[in-house]
């Protein structure tokens, strides 16, 4: 299974239970609001198989004045974990395209609690040299209804330029990603990785117009 | 919603009926066989849009000497027809690389009717010229469990030539392919288009090392 499947599995649930509260993606584009990722941590126990049948779950756990905090997991059906996901999503105001208080924006936050304290996620930095650099095509198939980039597809792109052979020679354990600037259609992404060979560890990050995209590392192990 | 996922969900739904009789893809392997399609037909009434629940179904209709032949179909939940398909399907040895006999090696042909005529379907060539031809890098998202390019991406690979433009201004009506020649993770496909403006049918071909992979025709109408 791709980790962007994985990741789009995980999203349509939370769609699902932010609906009921009138907060789903396109209620808050009515709204004029959009809920925009910023930081995900992903533990990958083992890798749904094709045909697997699978439980995904998410809850809202918590929030401050700028980050709204979840939770996603993926059991098999006898109730082993499978994959573990948490993310920070922050709330903007589309027009002004400037983060807005999630609290103050959201009727009902699902039951999570309010908390003080910013969350610490990996602390993801673009490396100074790189030993991968791919241009990336963007396709109407990689845009969504608001003509931007899913960004789920960022996976398929920094695991694709490892090479199919270190793809098929090895899992992806855990992953953490940053998202710093949405792409739009006429992007035209470069794809960037270093990897380190000793501690199976792989750096990736997406610029275009000289900016920063997004950053993530990968954990990998022998297969 | 792509045609390659549309294509993707009804093959899903026929995957489960050869498994009850042990034909499923995987089955197949297993046995040295492999199914392999040639040709497909499908009208898209509408397009099925994000978060609808859809009916799939699937019915083996007939087979002959050389082809298996099965349609597809999609209706919303009130019964309303969304997309029909048709497709010729043939069964190879997967070691000697040539076409068995379906019959033969089928023990369940899922009531399907033996005929003796050979069905047709749109006669596709390449054009002598071409509008567009792109490069497509083939990533590991695009391979399946044999190493193979999952040939639905072929329709992405298609439409997004066109252009992002092209493809937000209209909507796809009708689509034939013909299925030539397998690509492997070591092809480098470039992908061919000529549009008619007049009547809105754009053809389309991928070829690799001199060879035809696939051809298409797609006929388009204004949004």
């Amino acid at each position: 299974m791709r980790l962007s499947s994985l990741v789009d599995a995980m999203l349509l649930i939370s769609e699902k239970q932010l609906h009921e509260s009138d907060s789903d993606s396109s209620e808050m584009v009515q709204r004029g609001l959009g809920w925009v990722v910023v930081q995900y941590h992903m533990d990958i126990k083992k890798m749904p198989t094709l045909g697997q049948k699978l439980k995904v779950s998410t809850r809202a756990t918590s929030y401050n004045k700028y980050f709204f905090y979840r939770d996603f997991w993926i059991d098999d059906l006898d109730g082993n974990r499978m994959v573990d996901l948490s993310s920070a999503f922050v709330i903007i105001d589309v027009k002004a395209r400037k983060m807005v208080s999630a609290a103050e924006k959201l009727t009902d936050v699902f039951g999570a609690e309010e908390i003080t304290k910013i969350k610490r996620f990996a602390r993801l930095r673009e490396p100074k040299d790189y030993d991968i650099k791919k241009g990336q095509h963007i396709g109407y198939y990689n845009i969504d209804v608001n003509r931007h980039v899913n960004n789920s597809y960022y996976f398929d792109w920094m695991v694709d330029s490892l090479g199919i052979e270190f793809v098929e020679k090895h899992r992806a354990k855990s992953m953490d990603i940053k998202y710093d600037k949405e792409l739009n259609i006429h992007s035209e992404p470069e794809v960037y990785a270093k990897i380190d060979s000793d501690t199976l560890v792989t750096t990736h990050w997406i610029k275009s117009d000289g900016e920063l995209n997004a950053v993530a590392q990968i954990t990998w192990e022998e297969k």
